[in-house]
């Protein structure tokens, strides 16, 4: 079994990307004919139905039009989930869309709890879960794979009890995780900036303890266990990266969060691997907004031509810090 | 519009009850019956919907028998979602189900996010989200509610940006959020332990900033803004208070992961309230154990003396401590 991060990197190489479009739907956003055509398809009385059918109808003629220059999506579970089961159902179908377009699935859903429940949230996102066996009348021990991502983030804050069987489920199941370190919202998370007496900051002790967690995740390309490493915070990267050298970072932020092409590769590896920089906004709502703006009847052309130039600017990025790995 | 302390407050003087029940079904400890009758009624060939349906069963079932005893139940998102849309959509029934028997619910979901993304947990949870009317083409921006809990779970690691959210939606629907700070799993959470330069611990300084968040949700009896404080460390739980004196403390920890009750209770208030004692094993599954040991058929009614014990445990345990509210 490949594990996640050698069929990320295969998938980066072929199509000569380190960008991630980050699969978001909002209501406000989604053109009007995508709305109306999922209301119609509507079967119940449920007003969230026509919402989720949209969603569906929405990512996966956006997954057709970028998946010539991106490896992975990331759905962000938020927006899906928002809309209830009708939402996670949209979520579902998006996941399977996109691997059947071979693409990687990275979710972002920021999972965090603890022991038994953290096991749960592993179990059905990464893993298998148990079902039941009607005619023999027994449990069938994790045998059904649910949503069955490629990869997903995992929030740190409850520590180990936590990090652990997401972590099993990484080497069991040939998954990643990407943990939540240092995020590029603005303002800055207070947690993640507070100053320990080891003369660090949290996000750095995250880190020592990523590199904890991470041990035996290791596949030929890096390790399966990363972080999330804001791309508005560019001077952090390489302090990130001397902390783990072989991860990935998942780098949010490039685009309509503000953070430049140059600062979302600051913590590639030295092999030119080591970041998947996402954009959403930018480029799944490109033809709201110049320069691709454009009738929303094209907005999946829109996104191609916004993705083909996000890839081109990465690219740039990394060869201006001379470490372009194609 | 009463907020959700003051809705909280009324149904415990009710019940005379700080009791939790925490609503974790999982398939290793349901009983067969129940099992067999949720494949029995399921429709599709995806082999969730029969555990997922088990699960509202035997929900509905628990909800009965121990709503005499509790104020609130508190089912637990990872144990549905893990079974994907079927699952979340048994969360939906349960939720609607505990409503109508006039429990509060509380759902422990531990969410995590910033901007945006924040914001759609929020909309989708606790307060109402944006549909489209075909008709008049036109979108009905926070029209409709999706979850609709009475309170939530929000986890702090990426500080304002995610919190922020959370909080106006308490202000805007009357609703409550705990946020997790102190953790009851062993080994206990690295991160909520790290000391800081300004000499408190990082669960201390998270409470520093749940005391700033939580300005201007204050109920009639409380701030609506509350925390996760476990029962596993009840030293810590009196310097929680002198922070945060108004607010509530969701507790868990107390039965299977081993708090007893004198500790579950240490952060009560001076008036007896402020705390909710959350009890999901012990209790739902109590068929399965001493002392309430019996056949799986009579699940129910093991749950239900296993609450009614629970409930005068912690009101013993009040009375120890001088400050029994009724």
């Amino acid at each position: 079994m490949k594990t996640f991060v050698d069929r990320l990197v295969d998938e980066m190489r072929k199509k000569q990307s380190v960008l991630c479009v980050g699969l978001d739907p909002q209501v406000r956003y989604i053109p009007e004919h995508i709305l109306q055509q999922g209301y119609a398809e509507a079967e119940s009385e449920d007003g969230r139905e026509g919402v989720a059918r949209a969603f569906s109808i929405f990512n996966q003629k956006i997954i057709k039009a970028v998946k010539p220059y991106v490896a992975v999506v990331k759905p962000q579970m938020a927006f899906y989930e928002a809309y209830g089961y009708w939402g996670v159902r949209a979520f579902e179908k998006t996941v399977k869309f996109a691997k059947k377009q071979r693409l990687l699935v990275l979710e972002d859903a920021k999972r965090c709890d603890g022991g038994d429940t953290a096991q749960a949230y592993a179990e059905g996102h990464l893993g298998k879960v148990s079902i039941w066996d009607r005619l023999k009348a027994k449990i069938l021990h994790k045998t059904l794979s649910s949503f069955d991502v490629d990869a997903m983030t995992v929030v740190p804050y409850i520590g180990t009890s936590c990090v652990s069987p997401f972590v099993e489920a990484v080497k069991e199941y040939g998954k990643g995780i990407f943990i939540v370190d240092k995020t590029s919202f603005a303002p800055n998370s207070e947690i993640e900036q507070l100053q320990t007496i080891s003369g660090l900051k949290v996000w750095q002790e995250t880190a020592l303890l990523v590199k904890k967690w991470s041990e035996g995740c290791e596949g030929d390309h890096g390790n399966n266990v990363g972080v999330v490493m804001g791309a508005t915070y560019p001077e952090d990267a390489p302090k990130m990266r001397e902390i783990l050298p072989d991860c990935f970072f998942l780098v949010p932020g490039y685009g309509a969060q503000g953070g430049g092409s140059d600062g979302a590769v600051a913590g590639v590896r030295n092999d030119g691997y080591g970041v998947i920089v996402n954009s959403s906004r930018g480029i799944i709502y490109a033809y709201r907004k110049d320069p691709f703006k454009c009738d929303p009847l094209d907005f999946a052309e829109a996104a191609a031509r916004a993705t083909s130039f996000a890839r081109d600017d990465l690219n740039a990025a990394l060869k201006r810090a001379g470490k372009i790995p194609w």
